[in-house]
């Protein structure tokens, strides 16, 4: 029997699960709970036991299984150790050690954003590069970086933390990090509504922006149907988030960036408005840079957890 | 005999040159002119000729030298391929294969400011860290990235070209690469005399930066000897830098900045003006990087360049 391996993307929620070949082809996916009593505790005995029975029922033996990659909400460092993920209930957890005796079998843990990045890598919107940046536009702005095909964890697993780069000395209001101008509080989905706000109460022109509730979704649809005001927030965005990739491609050089989250479901008109921004800001050395949209989803998750173990 | 290497530092006017032991002990060092006539052919065949000679003067057989490493003013990506060196007059060169092939030895190039990363990793400033940013503060604003132990070399060498991120939206001149804001005219030795300048124009109070040419040098000496007029000046470059500093965290969350070149020469208290600002303006992962100087000088170069070949 050719040899399989398991991905596992963790969330507050549910717990993404991938049977994988070693060229990358999905076998098997389903999900189970994320059972967060007891401060997480369930959480890596339901993993190895969704894994042990994945295995039996599909007569798979210990030698065939490759090693299980694991993506958790949190920073892990280089050795597979989380030191918090509050969504799961966890402070410091050795992920590796703990679901290696759990199962024995090889594991590999990474912070979700960055195994979601190298996922897109391998199989997603930036096959054929082995230097990438990835931006997920949901709720917050999170980042994954890949160098010479390998994930960028850093010193304490904050590697990628891209969300949070400071760009905007006038911001009143604080982010969720506890600090201000960040990234995320103008690119992010929550981000875009906060522009869209703040222009519909400093102009008086028409907008069908005033025709319901405001989201990242209605102003792309109405940036599509040619609305000017909708169009002076996308620049706002744009110029943020172009600027503030600069700033990134300024310090890793990618060959590509690749943009995804909910934001990037309205297509490559979200890429038009970063790309404007971006090459006036960028150095020389970067500005041959590819933009691409992410095409895993919420996928991108268990296939870059398989990866972390190949 | 024991194994040894070569660290070959290329500048526009001198190419140094260091003799190393396995552990990094300088055994020999010395310089030869380069030569940038004939559009720079006659450099790689100049150190080819000063490594031979080296080995011929020390009998040093070939299979004792480990490899020869070099580091050059311009992009080289992981091939050790430059893509250009303008003070050389060099356009597209093969470093490692036109050196190897001239010297018959183990040959791997590396960007000048990434090599003497490496060399104040190995042996200065950042001794017993992984993930280090240096940053040299000298005409211009230079970088060098270390993640893992390796230097980051980008899609096409720009790794680490931090002095050119965007820091400032507001200014009317270009900096050296055609942009405007870079970090480089706010943080290098001539920002802050531009810093200065502008200030002394600015103001009427009393200050010593009145009493002759200004430099960075004389600006920190008047910090030090307490006058308001630096003080302020000092305020101002930190907080470019340290904000600077704090973006370039968020994307590699590094253990360590080492902070070299001409304008560290004031000593620890550059580093107190940016560790100032850069607490409030970094994500929590990164809040705890620590702040050293450069300890390596112009030696960082062969030092790092010896290290590219062990």
């Amino acid at each position: 029997m050719s040899k399989v391996c398991f991905g596992v993307d963790v969330g507050g929620t549910t717990i993404k699960m991938g049977l994988f070949d070693m060229e990358g082809t999905v076998l098997d996916k389903w999900e189970i709970p994320t059972r967060t009593v007891e401060k997480g505790s369930k959480i890596l005995p339901d993993i190895a036991e969704a894994v042990k029975h994945k295995m039996q029922e599909r007569s798979i033996e210990k030698e065939n299984v490759e090693g299980v990659g694991v993506g958790v909400p949190g920073p892990v460092d280089a050795d597979g150790v989380v030191h918090v993920a509050v969504n799961l209930g966890w402070g410091v957890l050795d992920i590796k050690k703990t679901l290696e005796d759990l199962t024995g079998l090889h594991v590999e843990a990474g912070n979700d954003a960055n195994v979601a990045a190298l996922g897109e890598m391998w199989k997603g919107g930036g096959v054929g590069h082995k230097n990438l940046v990835a931006v997920t536009l949901g709720t917050g702005v999170g980042g994954g970086i890949i160098v010479n095909g390998q994930i960028l964890t850093g010193a304490t697993g904050a590697g990628g933390e891209i969300g949070h780069i400071h760009v905007e000395d006038t911001e009143a209001d604080c982010c969720n990090c506890g600090n201000k101008g960040c990234l995320e509080q103008y690119a992010s989905a929550t981000g875009i509504v906060k522009l869209a706000n703040k222009k519909l109460a400093a102009t008086t022109e028409t907008t069908v922006l005033r025709d319901g509730e405001v989201s990242a979704k209605t102003v792309f649809d109405a940036v599509k149907a040619g609305d000017k005001v909708a169009m002076e927030i996308a620049e706002q965005f744009g110029e943020y988030l172009g600027k503030g990739l600069a700033s990134i491609a300024g310090v890793v050089n990618p060959e590509i960036f690749v943009i995804g989250g909910g934001v990037s479901k309205a297509g490559t008109i979200v890429l038009d408005y970063i790309k404007k921004y971006y090459t006036p800001y960028v150095f020389q050395g970067s500005r041959d840079a590819i933009f691409a949209l992410a095409t895993l989803g919420n996928d991108a998750g268990i296939y870059g957890a398989a990866k972390l173990v190949l």
